[in-house]
């Protein structure tokens, strides 16, 4: 399997990008990697480390996307930076999977405009998985499709739920719909409509109807369905709020201690951890004929590593093959 | 000025409810309240305390709405329970505000069906205050109206601006519209829409254009307009994540301490108290020819207490003039 890594992606790239990428080689004899950027930079950048292996490449790509730059006119200005170079790769069959921890609206972008999806997928989207209660959550959208339509979010419903089973070990995911109350009927159309389709489909009896936002972190299901403007938001509020307490918590109680002060800062930073991007893997663009995975832009070389591994997983459990099997049931949507 | 509290309305009604009148009685000359709710319980309830007072009236209802029941349905069973009389007394101007700590979704569906609204507003929106690094922040609307128009959100960026200058005390509130990006032109056609509509407001010099998700807690804005849908996720993810966080981060931090636990113990509890609902004084449905002030379903008596002084401040500082008066600058909407 050979993935297309977005060298420059990140805030950090591409340091972090280069030594995730080496342990990942080193773990894993199955993977190859394209490291695509700035040839130069890259050659001294791994002969610092002392490092070559022929299942490490490089791939010239022409600039790079800021964090701050806006997506549509960066890739009209930068056609060939190292994100849309990764997707024409995986366009060319030249790599199987595309993996960047650079601006996600660039990123999803580029993905949409190859149209490289998988037959029956309309709007392909982002699922993320976040910490809850009692274990860990699959949300998708995030924000690939910010305006969606019932069949949109019942796909993802559909897709969401392989990746649970498959990536994240969850034999028999419960799914839920976001909505801003429990009882059926609930919300707007679009959540009213997609309800009406889950409730007959193949998830039926996986399927717990609608969850309120409040359940999403107490682990009232372990895949959540929700249009990407709202899944967007959430995922953002979410990591205002937890550094906001964070910070706010971490003052007051260290600022109340006398002589463990040190070891409840220690405690915080290390709790912290568990909140943060870089264990989970990174991010599936789900519906894309490949593998796209979307890292946090402060990903360290842990998370690069773990998103490449990921990759391989979901390559090797055959995820597509599952989602377009399914979809396939579905031939009217 | 008369205010009709829902003496049966929160998870600990009608204690807290009696106590919270009791004290903002003492507190404020100027307010008389009627406390709605089973006259029999009222009475011994009043009379236990030792407490008389000609300001505090006893008002009949027939039953309530548990926090379980489909505001709908449980209307059309209980017509006269006593959130539905609270809002019949206002109807008849019999008093001037209502205050529940009740089920929310039954207070906005009682009080939406008696069309009392201002003159130019065509949905009511409700408006929370939540705590920032920086301050506080005015969200609406959360949940009164889940699928918006645009000329809804620009009227809720009208109205909590006002709200937020007399209530809050911002001379100048920065207001900004919660959106998927920061670029203009991002997220869906009804926040574009929104967006051109405040850019050549009487809010213009003080709009920011779009806020993300991340921006809500670090306190970007003073004032943040959003549909009912998505402020209603935010707003109950926020919950669900404070909870969770709060409850992850005690365990581990007051774990890893050895002499200090109970005083690390004491700080959480004290600094998860911020982060409560209680200090806040509830969340005014604006929009309405009257005044309405929900409280959250789990307020003590303190919260009930704030409520009915800030419903006070609300009629004092003449909002719904202001908000006419300002409404009245665009009649095409």
């Amino acid at each position: 399997m050979r993935i297309a890594l977005d060298a420059m992606g990140g805030d950090y790239a591409p340091a972090p990008n280069i030594d995730g990428a080496i342990t990942a080689l080193q773990a894993d004899p199955s993977i190859e990697i394209a490291l695509v950027g700035d040839v130069p930079q890259l050659e001294r950048e791994l002969s610092e480390r002392g490092f070559s292996d022929p299942r490490l490449q490089l791939k010239a790509s022409d600039g790079w996307i800021m964090m701050d730059e806006k997506p549509t006119e960066a890739l009209r200005q930068k056609p060939n930076c190292s994100l849309a170079v990764c997707w024409q790769m995986m366009s060319s069959r030249e790599a199987d999977a595309v993996v960047s921890a650079g601006h996600t609206g660039a990123v999803v972008a580029a993905g949409l405009r190859t149209r490289l999806f998988l037959k029956g997928v309309k709007r392909p989207g982002i699922a993320v998985t976040l910490p809850t209660l009692s274990g860990r959550t699959v949300l998708m959208d995030v924000g690939a499709n910010p305006a969606a339509r019932p069949e949109h979010l019942f796909h993802y419903g559909l897709m969401a739920d392989i990746y649970a089973k498959e990536v994240l070990g969850i034999e028999k995911p419960r799914v839920g719909l976001i909505n801003i109350g429990s009882e059926d009927g609930k919300g707007t159309d679009l959540v009213r409509e997609t309800h009406d389709l889950l409730v007959k489909s193949c998830l039926k009896e996986r399927y717990l109807g609608n969850i309120e936002g409040r359940g999403v972190y107490q682990g009232e299901a372990d895949v959540l369905i929700c249009e990407g403007f709202v899944g967007n938001v959430v995922l953002k509020v979410s990591e205002g709020i937890a550094d906001m307490l964070l910070k706010t918590v971490s003052r007051h109680v260290v600022g109340s201690l006398q002589s463990e002060r040190e070891t409840a800062t220690k405690a915080f930073k290390e709790v912290g951890k568990q909140f943060a991007y870089n264990e989970s893997g990174g991010a599936p663009l789900l519906g894309i004929d490949g593998v796209c995975i979307i890292c946090h832009g402060s990903s360290d070389s842990r998370a690069i590593h773990n998103a490449l591994l990921v990759t391989r997983k979901f390559a090797s459990k055959g995820i597509n093959e599952q989602i377009s099997e399914r979809l396939a049931l579905y031939p009217e949507l």
